[in-house]
C-alpha cells in the first residue's frame, strides 16, 4: 500500500466536524437545532450582483487573466481608495476566496519549516493552510480577560527566531470580534521593520464594525508598505460566499509578482462569480448600512442576553459576527456533543463551535465556545435560552 | 525589507508568458495573430450548462458541501459508471479545476522533498503546483522519435528512490497527444504496485480521442485500485475552462479522507460553477460527436499540412488537442519570438509555445513547439502556411 503524506496526516481537521453526525442525529429525531455554530450568514445576496450573473452574455465560459478581470480589478481598486486605502490596480490578484489569498501569502512569503506568528485564538483553517505549506505555527494566546487585545509586544519579541518570516493577524477577528487599535497596529508595524517581518492581515470582515472605533487596514499605515499584505474577500461582504472569490492586495511588487506566479499555475479565479464580485461593487451603500444595523443589533441582544447567565463570560465583539464566551464547563467539546446528543428544550437545541479548535497551544480554550451571531433576533434569544438551560442541566460542569 | 520564500523565487512562470508582451504589440501594430499556443477551445460551452446558471433559483450564495454539492457527485458518479468506470460517490470530491485536483493529490501523497516520477514533455502547470508543494520533479524524457510512447519501464525502476511517491502521466498528453496503450498501463501498474507508489492519472482530455484505439483509464486497472487517482475536469469536456470545476477521484479511502481535509480547509468549489456542470452531465450526445468530429479534422489538416513542410517533423496525435513539431531551428523560443516581433505574412503570424517549458531537464525541445489545433480548419491552414514561410525566412536556422 502506498502511503499518504506526514503533512496529509497531520492536516487537521474543521473544529465542527465531529459534531456535525450528532447535529444530523439530532435533525433526524426532530430536535430544531439552532446553528450558532457556522459561518455562512442568512443575509441576502445583493439583487445587483445575482442579476448581472442571470444576464451574463457569452457562449464560451472562458479562463479569465490569471489575475482576474481587469475591470473588476479596475473597478475594486476604486472601491479601496473610495474607502480610503491606497490601492491600484497593480496591488490587486483576484483569488479563489479569501482562503486562496491566504495560501498564496504563505507560499510567497515561506518555505517548508520556517515560522508564522499568529495571535490565538484565531480562523481554524489557518493551521490547514499552514500544514499545506509545511509552515510552523507559533502561536500568542490573547485571552477573554483583556477581550482578546493584542498580546504585549514583548510576547511577540520573545517568539522571533530566524525561521520567523510573518505575522498573521486578523482583523476584525475571527472568532473573537477583536478589533484592532491604531496603537496597536502600530506596534506590530514596529516590529515586522525591525525585524524584516511580514505582516499579513485578513480583512475579510472589514465593513463589519459596530461602534464607533474605525477599522484600521494594515495598508493604511506608514513605513510598512514593503511589508503588508492584506487579504480580503465578497464571502461576507455581500454575503456570497459559494461565490469564491477574495484577493491579495500588496504594494510591495516582489509579492505580487511571486503571487501571480501561483495564479497563473492555477489559470484563473472562477469566471461566473467574477461577474457576481464586479457587479457587486454597484451595491448601493443602504444595504451595508442595513446589514450592519442588523448584526449590530444581533450583537447587542447576543452579549446582553449571554451576560445574563451565571457563570457565562463574554468578551463584546467590535467587529464580525463572531464571540468568544466562556462558560462554566470543564470541557466544551463534550459538552457540545451533549447539547446535541442527549439534550433538547421545548423541541430544540444549539450548536456551537468549541473554542479548542481555534487555539493552536493545547489545552487553551477548554471552557470557551465560538458563537456565530448569524441568526435572526428572535431566533437568538430562543437559542441563548436553550443554551441558559442546558447549563443548568449538564452534568459535566 | 522583508524576503520572498526560495519556493515563490523557484516558481516556473508559464511558458509563453514572456511571448504575451509581444504579442500584444504585434496586435497593436495590426499584425493579425493566429494563437496556436493555448489550451482554450473556440467551441461552444453547452446550452444547458449556460441555461442553468441563467435560471439560478436562490436569494443567498452559500458556500456549498467541501467536497461538492451532493447532487452533482451523484450524477457525475453515473456519468463516469456510464462510461465504463467503476466510480462510487463516495469516490469523488469536487475541486476548484483540475489544478486544484492535482495540488490536493501531491499534498495528500507527497512530503517537502519528495519525489514524483513524470514522463517529459509534460504539462507546464505541474511544475508550479510541483515547486509550490516542495516536491521535486525527477522527469523521464519521452521523445518525438517514437511519437512519445512511455518510456522503457526500465528507465522509471532507475529512477526510484526511497523518495519517490509517485508517478504522475497525463492521458491522453498536453502537450504531446499520446494516448497510452494498455499494455504501456499495466507497465505502469506493475511497478507502482512493487514500489508502492501512487499512480496519478490526469485524463482531463479522456473524451477527446479520435482513432480506433480507445481511452484507458487508471481507474480501470485491476489490481492498483489503491494507488490509483484519477484527475479530472470540466474544462476541456464542455468547453467551460472559466467554470473552474474539477475533481480527485480514487478507490483509495485514506486518500480521500485527507483530501478532503484539505478540500474543507479551502471550504468550498464555486457555486454557480457547480450548478453549470451539474447541468453539463445533460449534454446530448450529440455535442461530443460534433467536439470530437470537429477536432479531428482539425487535427488531420494540421498533421498534413505540417507534413508538407521540409525539415518539420511531427507525431501524429491520437488525442487532446495539441501536437508536438520538431521545427528545423536551432532555439524555438528565440524563434516564436521572431514570429511575433519581425515577421508577418500577408498581414498576420503565428504565435506557438515553445516546447522547452514543458521538459523539466534543462536543454531538451529546443528546436520544438506545442500547437495546439484549437481553431478553425480553415484557420489552421492559414496558420500553417505561415509557419512554413516563416521557417523559411528565418534568419536564426
Ligand atoms: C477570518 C477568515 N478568513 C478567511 C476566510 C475565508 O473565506 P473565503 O475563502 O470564503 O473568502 C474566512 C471564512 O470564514 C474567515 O472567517
Ligand atoms: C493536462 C492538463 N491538466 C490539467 C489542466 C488544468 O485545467 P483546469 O484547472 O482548468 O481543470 C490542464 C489545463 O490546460 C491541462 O492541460
Amino acid at each position: 500500500m502506498p502511503t499518504i503524506s506526514a503533512k496529509g496526516l497531520s492536516m487537521p481537521e474543521s473544529p465542527i466536524r465531529k459534531l456535525v453526525p450528532y447535529s444530523e442525529k439530532a435533525k433526524k429525531a426532530g430536535t430544531k437545532v439552532f446553528h450558532l455554530n457556522i459561518g455562512q450568514p442568512d443575509i441576502k445576496t445583493p439583487e445587483v450582483a445575482l442579476n448581472a450573473v442571470r444576464n451574463f452574455d457569452f457562449e464560451i465560459l472562458e479562463y479569465s487573466h490569471s489575475a482576474g478581470f481587469e475591470s473588476y480589478r479596475t473597478k475594486l481598486a476604486t472601491y479601496y481608495r473610495t474607502h480610503g486605502l491606497p490601492v491600484e490596480v497593480a496591488d490587486i490578484l483576484i483569488t479563489t476566496g479569501g482562503s486562496e489569498a491566504l495560501l498564496f501569502a504563505m507560499g510567497v512569503t515561506m518555505d517548508a519549516g520556517d515560522e508564522i506568528i499568529i495571535p490565538e485564538p484565531f480562523y481554524a483553517n489557518y493551521n490547514g493552510f499552514s500544514t499545506a505549506s509545511g509552515v510552523k505555527v507559533v502561536p500568542i494566546i490573547s485571552g477573554i480577560e483583556t477581550g482578546f487585545a493584542l498580546p504585549p509586544i514583548a510576547d511577540f519579541e520573545k517568539r522571533i527566531t530566524s525561521k520567523t518570516k510573518a505575522i498573521l493577524i486578523c482583523n476584525p477577528g475571527n472568532p473573537t470580534g477583536y478589533l484592532y487599535s491604531k496603537e496597536e497596529l502600530l506596534q506590530l508595524a514596529e516590529i515586522v521593520k525591525k525585524y524584516d517581518l511580514f505582516l499579513i492581515a485578513d480583512e475579510v470582515y472589514r465593513e463589519f464594525i459596530y461602534d464607533d472605533q474605525p477599522h484600521l487596514s494594515v495598508l493604511n499605515i506608514a513605513g510598512i508598505e514593503q511589508n503588508a499584505i492584506m487579504i480580503d474577500s465578497v464571502s461576507k461582504r455581500y454575503s456570497m460566499c459559494g461565490a469564491r472569490i477574495g484577493c491579495i492586495v500588496s504594494k510591495n511588487k516582489e509579492v505580487m509578482q511571486t503571487a501571480m506566479k501561483y495564479a497563473q499555475a492555477r489559470l484563473s479565479p472562477p469566471t461566473f462569480a467574477q461577474i457576481a464580485s464586479e457587479a457587486a461593487l454597484d451595491t448601493p451603500q443602504s444595504y451595508f448600512d442595513d446589514v450592519v444595523a442588523e448584526y449590530k443589533e444581533r450583537r447587542d441582544t447576543l452579549v446582553e442576553e449571554l451576560s445574563k447567565i451565571a457563570g457565562v463570560q463574554v468578551a463584546k465583539p467590535r467587529g464580525a459576527f463572531y464571540c468568544i464566551a466562556k462558560l462554566p464547563v470543564a470541557d466544551a467539546d463534550h459538552f457540545a456533543q451533549w447539547l446535541l446528543e442527549s439534550y433538547s428544550y421545548n423541541g430544540a437545541t444549539v450548536m456551537v463551535a468549541p473554542a479548542a479548535g481555534f487555539y493552536s497551544t493545547p489545552n487553551v480554550g477548554k471552557d470557551e465556545v465560538r458563537i456565530a451571531y448569524v441568526l435572526k433576533k428572535a431566533d437568538l434569544i430562543q437559542a441563548v435560552e436553550i443554551l441558559k438551560n442546558a447549563l443548568e442541566a449538564y452534568p459535566g460542569k
